[in-house]
């Protein structure tokens, strides 16, 4: 039995040094709960210049840009790999692993995209691969799902994925101000990057919800095969009417398991802005923070809150997975838990759920003319899809283009789609519809 | 290598009849989880005549009443305890770990009052202990704090750690009716029990609070040591007020580490009715549902939220703990985790700030006499104490009892105890005063 595990970082930015923090700050308290000593014994990274406010010589950790030589390094035990993207992270995470390495990652997109072959390596080579950062950054969420729920059928997850949609969703409601404003404050304060694609797209939530959904159903799932919609075009008018229905807006990844037409399970995962009810848990997380929500069929719903990003809570997240194999290697251990929970035997893609099979109430504001007879042509065309309508709401009027705003009642998300098509078709309309989902029983 | 681990369960009760449940109805996900079979062989309980609504002889499980006979069998590698209380439990508890079998257990009580003994017989043995559904039912929160959050100095839990106040809270403020009234229905819906002092009393709490304390901390601690203060007592006007105040009324388990005079760590640990502010996740918590707030230094503030009781959700979190030791079992592994997540070595007990040393902001109610002159001496009692007040109200007049609330600026317990033992003995106070306290920061 050895009486220390080494870790080598190769990445040293935000995450990484958070991690070399905890690794060295919180020694004390890691070896209390191990039993043994975590030693952080390299790092590498090509930028040896910038001062991160941490003394790597002075704790006794070698830090050089020779990656490969890390790989290759007898102390290091496991490696945490923190350089992101999906080219050189892959094959270092791959050559990490062939080298016998166990690897803990915080690259969801790595993950969403290549997980399959870097997991099957991992088996193969009998070495551990965990990633609790890759998703809710600092919330043990993966670790609750792949252990603490795993008595159950996950029936449900709905998650607020990322930090940085949420932050402006929570403030274009309380603030009334438009996107673009909110985003550039965003991005002004650090909470959202110049280039805020990945983010307000959704893009980012569809990786992690990718990942919940192995862990969650056993199914095989990229983030590729998950219909997503990100933030913009969200106008100040929507969380209005929003609050006065009932609902905040927060973009949800949205993941379900249920029994198809011939028995068999299926899928549905899909990422989109949501009015949620104002008393659920959800709803009242505001700014950066992240949720997931979680039903089991025994346990029922059960919801997870903490900090989605940041240096210390991404880097929690992180040691803690270092901890787990730590002990792994401790104990002499060559079964590993299963990364994504199910042993890979009983990982398959599984039906999806088709978009249009969806059944739920709908928001839809519809951009028309100031003039008589248009609400007759949308509710017309409505009616004619077999939309039934709950609530109508004009917002002004007096000429020019007016938002009016319809709640439905439950309805097929196909027929509502081709309700909206034949709207937007008509010559009252003078914009393309919102449509924004509403997700009861939360 | 086993290719099954065999689970003995003592007590059929509530609890016994859902983890039966969930290893016969679920044995499909756990098996694709744990890679081999985790298999219910044998029931032991004196009552072998009611009806639970689960066939064990059909699913092949022995159901006898013979409990030293199970825990003797050598097909049983797990025995789960679900007897409840501290004498035969105990006696049961032990017995199995000196037969060499891993033990699962739902009992708060007993491991608050000897989980030391039992934790050390265990730790002799070299088997494994777990009890993640004695804290918050079905929420993984003990898994959360002891492998999630392990690379965490923890600096606060505050918890709803008990559903049938929770219940009665959320009733009282929602209808305005009297505790009395709301217990009744609590009552008669089975939310409470006939004798309902463990849950209103905060006694309850107090048994899961000194677990969590030994989990976040490494301290030892025991209900005894937690001053504790129940539900009864609060008034309808006690919440209306809370409400214009912006604070709901919950009651919370509330633990925090800091630095003492001398350097050395300090706990403090507490259990009474609490108001945290509205927009808090722990108030948006209702009805019977339970959760866990925890602080660690470096992944900031973390939620987990879930049913704290209840057959199945129960059950969910006993059998993530027959999950966890299954593949410590099947790894061969003689080295579990720590049942309180320190190794036993770094557990002790630790100095407690003593409550006259508690900051914070109080609400109080005075029940007195309406007539001049009452305001400034109740008012010159809280001066002289040093004691600031940031807000009045008083509740109808004219002639009688009436009452006066306060809410203070931050000040010491100490100090506020003072004044109010000073109030108390005032002629013009009709009843003992009701102290509240604030929690701000959540």
């Amino acid at each position: 039995m050895k009486n220390r595990v080494g870790v080598g970082v190769v990445g040293l930015g935000t995450i990484g040094t958070g991690v070399a923090k905890v690794l060295i700050h919180n020694a004390d308290v890691i070896q209390q709960r191990l039993g043994f000593a975590l030693d952080l014994v390299r790092v590498a990274d090509l930028d040896l210049e910038t001062d991160r406010g941490i003394d790597l010589g002075a704790a006794g950790v070698r830090f050089d840009d020779d990656a490969a030589g890390l790989l290759a390094d007898p102390d290091v035990d496991i490696v945490v790999e923190l350089i992101g993207g999906y080219g050189v992270a892959k094959q270092l995470t791959l050559d990490a692993i062939s080298n016998g390495k166990h690897v803990v990652t915080a690259n969801k997109a790595l993950l969403a995209l290549h997980g399959k072959e870097i997991f099957d390596a991992a088996d193969k080579q009998g070495v551990g691969v965990l990633f609790e950062a890759a998703v809710g950054g600092g919330i043990p969420i993966l670790r609750s799902v792949r252990e603490g729920l795993a008595a159950n059928h996950i029936q449900s997850v709905h998650g607020i994925l990322n930090g940085t949609t949420n932050y402006v969703l929570t403030e274009m409601e309380s603030t009334g101000e438009d996107f673009e404003v909110v985003l550039k404050r965003a991005q002004d304060l650090g909470y959202a990057e110049a280039d805020p694609t990945f983010d307000v797209d959704g893009i980012d939530a569809a990786h992690k919800l990718a990942i919940l959904v192995g862990m969650a159903f056993g199914a095989e799932i990229t983030h590729e095969d998950i219909p997503t919609e990100g933030i913009r075009g969200l106008l100040p008018v929507d969380f209005e009417l929003a609050d006065e229905f009932g609902y905040r807006i927060k973009l949800l990844g949205i993941a379900k398991s249920s029994e198809g037409p011939g028995g068999e399970t299926r899928i549905e995962a899909r990422v989109h802005p949501t009015m949620v009810p104002k008393a659920s848990m959800l709803a009242g997380v505001d700014a950066a923070m992240n949720a997931v929500e979680v039903h089991g069929d025994a346990v029922g719903p059960t919801l997870y809150y903490g900090a989605g990003a940041g240096e210390m809570p991404t880097a929690s997240a992180v040691v803690a997975d270092l901890m787990e194999i730590a002990r792994e290697i401790q104990r002499g251990s060559n079964r590993p838990v299963a990364p994504l929970s199910y042993r890979p035997d009983h990982l398959a893609p599984k039906p999806q759920v088709p978009l249009d099979e969806i059944q739920g109430r709908y928001y839809l504001r519809f951009e028309c003319v100031d003039r008589p007879g248009v609400l007759s042509h949308i509710t017309g065309e409505l009616g004619e899809n077999g939309v039934g309508i709950a609530q109508a709401v004009q917002k002004g009027s007096g000429g020019g283009s007016v938002p009016l705003i319809l709640l439905t009642h439950p309805a097929g998300e196909g027929a509502v789609r081709a309700a909206v098509a034949a709207i937007d078709a008509l010559d009252d309309v003078t914009a393309p519809t919102r449509v924004i989902r509403i997700e009861e029983g939360l």
